[in-house]
């Protein structure tokens, strides 16, 4: 069976997801979409899609996913639209800002026993998926202590942070994932601290640009967390889980490893400098992850409610930081009505 | 302009190549040839390309380049043929296995005014072009020496070596090509070593699957490879060039870059396992520059004379092991009859 | 002039700085005091010294200089006599494990006008002296976040945490220093988590065998602490600044630096298994600095107050961890009578 | 038993090898010889000995060993009248320049029964001697070729090496040492390339500063060497040894291991940049391993004899230059009068 897609969202990301789309031998990038006809045009030509509008997706019986690429105001109605068209949805995260909406959206979802993929592309890093099969392997015994730096090259724009929920819900939230996602079990408390080290203007927009966590489980494992907007020599990612028998690490990716020696040392040329090119190979991998599941009726994961979770935590940690205490998380997701959402896990 | 591509050859290469035409949007895979039917006809349909013969590619009028990627012995013949028919030209390296028929090869190429580009993918690997581009922007200073240790994970099959023209004209030729890409000059006198240390059959077949060798330059400059057909951890190719004013090397890669630390210490995983894994982004390039100097009219590089020089640094070497001695280079390639080969470098 | 020594203490760290005294062209060790008489007069044998009671050495006329290594109980006590006998005075950490003793004891080492240095070894880490100087000489710009991991190859006997103050004051307060000597502000607010993941009996004992800590400043760095008492790969010591142009590591240290590859891929051997071995050069630089102090008649660093406020930031570690919130360093230090003890700084 | 030395020579290898006798519990300097009293008695009185003439020396009944440290022309006298006189020997490599000289004092000292270690000092480096354990474990399997890196900061004056005997009689012997200590058989063949590429006065005075050799054996084994007189960024000290089941490698050394990453990228400190420092430990044991040599009249290692070989490598190294070929050791080592001086080993 070859998945047929439609793709909602032709800019940035929307051209990642075609590309791995058309090079999975068991898809078909049937239509795309986007506000602008420009964009939907191009895209659509250089892969020989059509364009179409998302109603005509959405009532297209030729077409069985759809990759949801646009702005993330769009999200929940979208998914919910998709469910009740009874397509499988991969939509990029987050669902949406605000904890209570994800819910809603949720339930739909739940109700209509749809597919949805929420993407957490990070999990699909084959470095950080190798760190994943260590620990399941039993290579480094019990996970006790996890150790997450993560750092951008530079900061966004200050419009951009006013849209995105801030630094905890549009950076933090991807290692609040990745923490949860290695720990093996769910968060418990969230400590956070923030402050504006990089850019006053982040600061006036009432958002910090490094911040540091800690997350403890009910077991008593620990996750640091270190933040920062800003990082001269690249993308800096990296992943250390200590365990009751060793330890194991994902080094940094530089797109060029060469060493140059000289009077001044040993220089390693900077890392990646975008997150494109740093998770080429993970965005490619989860589309692949999404297909397969569509094909084989599987469950998705991470699931709408790893999204809704890791928002739960970001949340958390803004708490946190307003109140200077460690927040239960119970606090956030205790608010929620119903639990079911839970019960796909 | 799109440049219109015939590939003659649906193997394992072929396919890597045809992935990389057809990946890139100023090129388009139009037919395939291949002995098998159903090798070409696979390929092609997954690309939306024809099948066509040898014969039909040769007298299209919507093909402007071909891909060799035939056996060896075909490569010669088939380079004459296609630069008669006035098509642009990759091929697989070697072009053949004997000086002599090279030679004569070329003056076709040459006489047809045609381009040819032979297959020296590391040239194309972003580490080691890296390495280059160290070296022309003067980081390093003059060069002085090149050390370059390259190992295969293990052995070929013996059929394969006494087709292949042994380790000097299948393993070290690449290793021979990299030398005078880096060493800015051209190599003078070739000594190497040979012996049989992995695999006796091998020696049997009167070849050797251990090589170490020393190329000199008429300035002094000193070039030292170390081949073996044996490397329990992985595909090991590692490059360094020390210069006056500093050093620059290119690291071995591997697939996934993991530490693992228990008592046993610290442990990284293995490296590529196989040339095309370790290869992958140099062959996507390799056909990237191939199609820009198709589309630009410009000179390729590696040219033929490039396949030829690398050929007769192998035979210089061989003959060097046999008879105990630095071998001048002169020695073999001065029995040419006619040195204008060598003029469009 | 020579500095001429009185060594109190002749067991395992004594041995340490006998040596060091010995080795330094500058000092003599005149005599060792110890309660067991052989362990003093095995150690004065061979460094020719004198075996003498504490009382003689208080009294003696050739002695300048002492090196308190007895048990910790001791401390304050000794100090206090050395200090109106006029002996500089180097004490092995902590002065004591109650902040207000510590400070009665440093208002006497004030009031006699003494020299007190006290034995944060790791400040004289030619590796993390390194990243100091990196810092001092703008290397990486203003320094933002500073992320510590310490981690001891194995815990000790029950027995000795209940002696020891238990994992904040006997082992994270060397990570409490390093903080402050590397942050250059005073930490603000102290932050920590503790669990026992390592052994029960720790948890019973009323301590925890695995911690994590943020400290933060008034300006808005953060520091991240991450302790655990067990590493199966050795003694785990790395410490990482992160600033507004760059950042500064110092990397593990194992005693020997090779790399065996094989099938199972890349192996180092395991760090350091022990601190001694760890800081071997560090010792011997610290009763260096002890010296050059005492006979240039400079200011001790790190002094009685640093030792001061290290006991404070572990104590408002263990309060953090009791109350489940951020506990102000002032809270604990906020009690002192006399915030003169600081003037020295 | 405690070993009494007599140190002949007090320059600055004189003083490592003061420190290192005074340092170890089983030894005590007795006497310290040079031809500058006040370089004999300033050490002497450092380190509690007296100042004696040789003749002294030799006469007295009070001492057990000499270290020899006195410039090179005069070694092999002073092992002969040493060895007569009954002591044992540690000799600064090289016991002489002259194939033929070092023979004729070999037999003296085997005529007489004496203990004789030569001062090939990498043999004790630790990182070495865990190679060196590595292959004895069989981690590697057979040993089937060795790399060998090792460049100089910088050049000697040109009046240093018309009395060293030239790059390979004072650099490469020691990596020729090397590779036969790891080898586990004797060289066989030599080949060797030289040129001047760093100092013009160095290829004047008929020397090169610029080396190239590939070792052989019997079974077949390869060791490679890259020798210059220059390296920018320190002391280049790396040995690799690939085997039928792994590789083992020794790293380069570097006195401060920290890493400072911006935007140029991620820059490890220099290298050593002197052997003094490089080496420190390396000295330190192999003094101890001459004491446990001494006092359990064992056999000394490295011996006479393996001094006598690597300088006839080194001859055959030169040799290889100037005849353009493959030089059998033989072909030196043949010439021996009496074979009996490899009966010891």
């Amino acid at each position: 069976m070859t998945v047929r897609f439609g793709l909602l969202g032709a800019g940035r990301i929307g051209k990642v997801h075609a590309k791995a789309v058309t090079s999975n031998p068991l898809a078909r990038l049937v239509a795309v979409a986007d506000a602008f006809p420009k964009a939907a045009s191009d895209l659509a030509t250089q892969y020989g899609a059509e364009v179409r509008s998302i109603e005509e997706i959405e009532a297209a019986s030729d077409i069985d996913a759809v990759v949801i690429c646009t702005p993330t105001d769009t999200h929940a109605d979208l998914i919910e639209r998709f469910a009740r068209a009874g397509k499988a949805i991969f939509c990029e995260k987050p669902i949406d800002l605000d904890v209570e909406r994800v819910k809603a959206c949720l339930k739909v979802v739940d109700a209509e026993g749809g597919t949805l993929m929420v993407g957490f592309n990070r999990r699909f890093d084959p470095h950080f998926q190798a760190v994943k099969s260590a620990i399941a392997e039993g290579q480094i015994g019990d996970v006790e202590m996890i150790t997450i730096v993560s750092r951008d090259p530079g900061a966004p724009p200050v419009d951009y942070i006013k849209r995105s929920g801030g630094i905890f819900r549009d950076m933090t939230i991807h290692d609040l994932d990745m923490a949860r996602f290695l720990l093996g079990e769910e968060v418990d408390t969230v400590t956070a601290f923030g402050s504006v080290l990089v850019d006053k203007a982040i600061g006036e927009a009432g958002d910090y640009d490094s911040a540091s966590l800690i997350l403890t489980t009910a077991s008593g494992k620990h996750a640091t967390i270190s933040n920062s907007r800003r990082a001269t020599y690249g993308y800096d990612q990296r992943i250390e889980v200590h365990g009751s028998k060793g330890s194991v690490a994902a080094e940094n990716q530089r797109p060029v490893s060469i060493e140059i020696a000289n009077g001044n040392g040993y220089t390693r040329p900077p890392l990646h400098d975008f997150f494109m090119t740093r998770y080429t190979e993970a965005y490619a991998r989860e589309i692949s992850a999404f297909i397969d599941c569509v094909e084989s009726k599987s469950p998705a994961s991470p699931s709408g409610v790893d999204g809704l979770i890791a928002l739960a935590l970001a949340d958390a940690a803004l708490k946190s930081v307003k109140e200077g205490r460690a927040i239960k998380v119970s606090e956030i997701t205790g608010a929620m009505a119903d639990k079911s959402v839970f019960q796909g896990r």
